[in-house]
């Protein structure tokens, strides 16, 4: 298995806008699936992408985007989310100056949420470029950061969301799907909306218990005893902070919401506890266990270390 | 390091009552360090103990708790919660036949809560027993159970809390902290009423937050693009569920006391969203990123298999 998509083996190269945690490691992963062209990665202060480089994420480095993306087709925007629009605005300038080539590079990105990306992505690009944008969101990640943390497997096995606008352009989205799958993922097709609502729940809200849970324990004073169950329900607190305020602040509405139907369930708990409702807490607990484990055999995603 | 500590190497035996992950894992660890002494398994059915024979966790099983009791020197209560008072007044039997020995037992535990079990054990055992009595909380599990997933190493590196009794007597603590500390357990002292404060912060608040987690996420829809973050911040709700209703109903108020702290900080968190406040939440991110990084750093637990 794997090795690279017959989409992705005619391109010249792939630029990869950003070569963090995640942009390096799809540069360690298409080299390592055997893809033949170019992998340049952009930053926008050269240190990082340099550092990419000398660990073998890319095979050049650059601060210049314009020139970055004129010698590539494919453009991956990997930065936090912040920069999308920054980022989009000057793609869009490469493509008015190659407007008539067939070459007009094909743009996805990472970005944890959907919605304010693709609109951004519809606002900025030009007509005939913008159907050439696949918004994407990789699900892989950790809480270390920086391309000395990548790792050629970090996609694997992992879902990638697609959420292409409906008249996307059927040769872009093709390529995209190949890049995604040949760092194999598992990818899943979902409006920007639907994707907003579900990873809010999914990922944004553990990642707002687990922050919140860490500032608790420590006030409380009782850290020093907590083991391996505090361990694992607080390693997404290690994150990111930069990567983490775009990704609230970009999905503020759905964030706030999946809080305050979580707030609810927790209610309900509390309440099984301070009434002492043996049998409904017993189930209660049943369900969730049962819950996990059903996802973790339908779902179960590679070990992390933590 | 490792080694049987000189306190345990005296011993004639050891029962271990209740041979599941946490009895099993002590067993396997006692012959690990070189434990020479008979380990007995007891279960209330024949199965589990003989189970944990075939493993190696311990070298005979019985149902006879009070016949084991009469050949060992420590006895450990590794049962779920409900059925220490039932043990102990079993235990109170055995020592009454043998009150005029100097071979009383000594009993410790592995309870999740301390302040039922040690009034318990006040309460339930004979004058000259009850300062023999030496509580015990070894922070060490893990979402699986049985004697199947026990492991030698599974205490390894983790915090035991001790909660003796102002009157304890010294010899019977010497050789409780000898076996936890056979078991390459980090001694931690603290009051019974202390220790259920501060687990219902660092322990049972995250399972409460987990199993709510789960709940929450499977009634969203949005469990098939759950990847490796929320993996973590819920594997804990895969543990027992038997285990947990006897912890949560043994701490309630705690629980209850903790929830609604957490509620308060989470709703802290909300409004940082909510209101847009970037700096604030920046802020916000970046405590709990470097607090949850300066407690690993000072108290690393071992990896957990998720």
């Amino acid at each position: 298995m794997g090795g690279v998509d017959r989409h992705l083996s005619d391109l010249r190269g792939i630029a990869i806008v950003g070569t963090g945690l995640l942009g390096g490691s799809i540069g360690l992963g298409l080299k390592a699936a055997g893809f033949a062209g170019k992998r340049i990665g952009v930053g926008r202060r050269i240190e990082t992408p340099r550092r990419a480089l000398e660990l073998g994420c890319v095979d050049e480095a650059t601060t210049d985007l314009l020139a970055a993306a004129g010698q590539c087709d494919l453009v991956i925007l990997a930065t936090p989310l912040r920069h999308f629009a920054g980022l989009l605005t000057t793609l869009a300038g490469v493509a008015t100056s190659s407007a008539a080539s067939a070459k007009n590079p094909i743009i996805t990105d990472v970005g944890s949420t959907k919605q304010q990306v693709c609109a951004d992505a519809l606002r900025i690009l030009p007509a005939h470029l913008r159907n050439r944008f696949i918004g994407a969101h990789p699900m892989a990640g950790s809480e270390h950061h920086g391309p000395d943390n990548a790792r050629a497997d970090l996609c694997a096995g992992r879902p990638c969301i697609l959420t292409p606008m409906p008249d996307a352009d059927p040769g872009a989205l093709a390529v995209v799907e190949a890049l995604w799958r040949t760092l194999r993922m598992r990818l899943v097709r979902m409006a920007p909306r639907e994707h907003d609502h579900a990873v809010a729940r999914i990922s944004h809200l553990p990642h707002a218990l687990a922050a919140t849970l860490v500032g608790a324990a420590e006030q409380s004073g009782s850290l020093d005893i907590a083991s391996s169950g505090f361990a694992s329900t607080t390693r997404v607190a290690s994150g990111d902070p930069e990567v983490w305020v775009d990704i609230f602040r970009s999905n503020r509405e759905e964030v706030v919401g999946a809080i305050d139907e979580y707030m609810a369930a927790l209610t309900r708990f509390r309440e099984l506890v301070a009434t002492d409702r043996e049998l409904d807490l017993a189930a209660f607990l049943r369900q969730s266990q049962a819950g996990r484990d059903r996802w973790l055999q339908s779902h179960r995603p590679p070990a992390e270390p933590h």
